[in-house]
């Protein structure tokens, strides 16, 4: 039987394993932050009408421009965004690889600042972008001195900046985007996957746009939305960065499946935002529980809460596993990652952590 | 205002154009290979009952490794495949690209017989591949010899070979594949997007699979199955190739609505198949009308017809456009390239020529 290292793969793939959380079916998972609840059944109703009448039309090639999703989103994101702003593809990962195919590869590097999202490193690596893994301060905070002393000393051809960061769920204040903007020559990049989520009262960087030609603000509707499954992140930026994300897509990367979708969700944004609210509480109420059962939770502007104080993280990770309650262990020490359910979710994952407590 | 060329944009991306055809609206689109005809209203239904049934987990992210997907492509393909042989992406053009980010890339090298898809070469470029334009025969046809003194000469990483090919319409024997496999030591790919149209009466590259764990074949439900629009490629190789290929996919590449409208295309197969036949006689039909009339049609085996003796490409594309029909200008002097289309398009394009030969 030939097995992979028979085949002449890319020196740099051999030995890895493909990115991705175990997929098991468990009664409550609470382990990559979805939204856990499903579309409201008149918007899913509104999306099958308009995926109907697209199924009519898909032996032709889809829209590559992807007109009326963009007009939809702008429309959705505000602050006087045109179409022109806008551009979008398959999750945000697809997104992110668009901005790296651009402006990164060979002979050029991207900076985040870590714990974040572990698929900037892997895009890097991917595009053969060389990847800086710089420092936060204490709890994973990010003060515009430490990220500026980072940009100052890396010279960094793109930053990624995670708002709220995954999987620590830190809030970043606008304060440091934009002094990592005034310090930094390239490409930055705010992820602000888990925007909806935050509950700081401070502005999306979207507020920051105007006047800011190298600031892209990334999106996605998979959270929020509660699409993960029908794979839309976007972007919003500066006309001319879109033209250059234009010059690395696949043609034709959208399905017209995939804007239908998109479009008819968009329309009913009120009605999709309105679980974002119930989500946040159920959020709270994991902080507090937690802190209640001794556990040390991180502060967090997204639908998920890290916490600390986890002696034994793979022994706890498995306990609840027993339990029917699957989360996330992260590789961070002491620490485990949990995404905030429904009511009933969120109450099952909190009575299993209590009698894991009481039983030790 | 600020352009591209204010952006720190990738040197080797500075002053190129987005790959893709013109988006024109007109009576008769035959430029882009599509299949005119729409999907069978029965079929329509079942895929949008599919649709409405995904809709309902999208909260959740697909299943990542698309297994009934994988299940329904090998069965459709038969020659004893199983769902590990089988991968998938948006878009044959994906397939590619995760064939070149696992096997090529910088410091490697991709060879194709040109002139040949266009996508090829701007793969390899978005993926810091060498490409490698070797020459065809007479008449665009590649035999044996030629294609092997090419892979001596040359030693590439990745060889392309495309089954019928595009945009000339040549079908390619088997003698070739193996002589090309033969002669190689690295991946061999036969891009087999059109291969349900071929009427040559030689079997498929799938037939030479067993054994042979360096050889790719890919296809795409694009053309035979009438879902352009939904952005379906597929490949099939040994299950080492496909293990390569998850070292490079985005996770959660295939959304829950495209896996599920796959599935439900390929549960009639045999319906989507019936309209090949019919576009195969209106392909023959262009064929006969277009040497009628004097011109000088290439061995197609695709549901498209490269013809040459047209002494101003560029004008008979405008005349015919003048008419309401688009077809195709690929660039080869004195040829143009048309799609087969519906019994009604099918004369409108050749009234349209026997108009135009009239009139000079």
């Amino acid at each position: 039987m030939t097995s992979l290292d028979d085949l002449p793969v890319r020196d740099d793939l051999r030995g890895k394993n493909p990115y991705g959380a175990p997929q098991l079916a468990v009664p409550v998972a609470l382990n990559v932050n979805e939204n856990t609840h499903p579309i409201p059944e008149g918007v899913a109703t509104d999306i099958v009408a308009s995926l109907a009448a697209a199924i009519l039309g898909v032996n032709r090639y889809p829209d590559r421009e992807f007109t009326e999703l963009r007009t939809s989103l702008a429309d959705y994101l505000g602050y006087d965004l045109s179409p022109e702003n806008l551009w979008a593809a398959n999750g945000s990962n697809e997104v992110l690889q668009h901005i790296l195919q651009a402006f990164g590869g060979p002979g050029r590097s991207l900076l985040g600042y870590v714990p974040t999202y572990s698929m900037y490193s892997i895009l890097a690596s991917g595009t053969g972008t060389r990847w800086i893994g710089a420092e936060r301060d204490e709890r994973y905070e990010l003060t515009p001195e430490t990220a500026v002393a980072a940009i100052q000393r890396e010279q960094p051809d793109i930053v990624f900046l995670c708002s709220p960061n995954n999987p620590t769920g830190t809030p970043l204040s606008l304060e440091t985007i934009e002094a990592v903007y005034a310090a930094s020559t390239g490409i930055v990049v705010v992820d602000e996957a888990y925007a909806e989520f935050s509950t700081t009262g401070e502005e999306s960087a979207l507020s920051l746009l105007p006047g800011r030609p190298r600031l892209l603000i990334s999106r996605t509707m998979s959270k929020a939305f509660a699409f993960a499954g029908v794979r839309v992140g976007y972007l919003a930026a500066d006309p001319a960065v879109i033209d250059a994300l234009r010059l690395v897509r696949l043609p034709y990367h959208l399905s017209a499946l995939t804007q239908a979708a998109a479009v008819a969700a968009l329309r009913h944004s009120g009605e999709m935002l309105r679980m974002v609210d119930e989500i946040i509480g159920q959020r709270d109420r994991i902080v507090d529980g937690l802190r209640d059962l001794g556990y040390d939770p991180f502060r967090t502007g997204s639908n998920f809460v890290l916490f600390g104080g986890v002696d034994d993280p793979q022994a706890t990770f498995r306990a609840l596993l027993d339990r029917g309650v699957l989360i996330r262990d992260v590789g961070i020490p002491n620490s485990l990652r949990v995404s905030a359910g429904t009511t009933a979710e969120t109450t099952a994952f909190l009575d299993a952590m209590a009698a894991l407590n009481s039983n030790a």
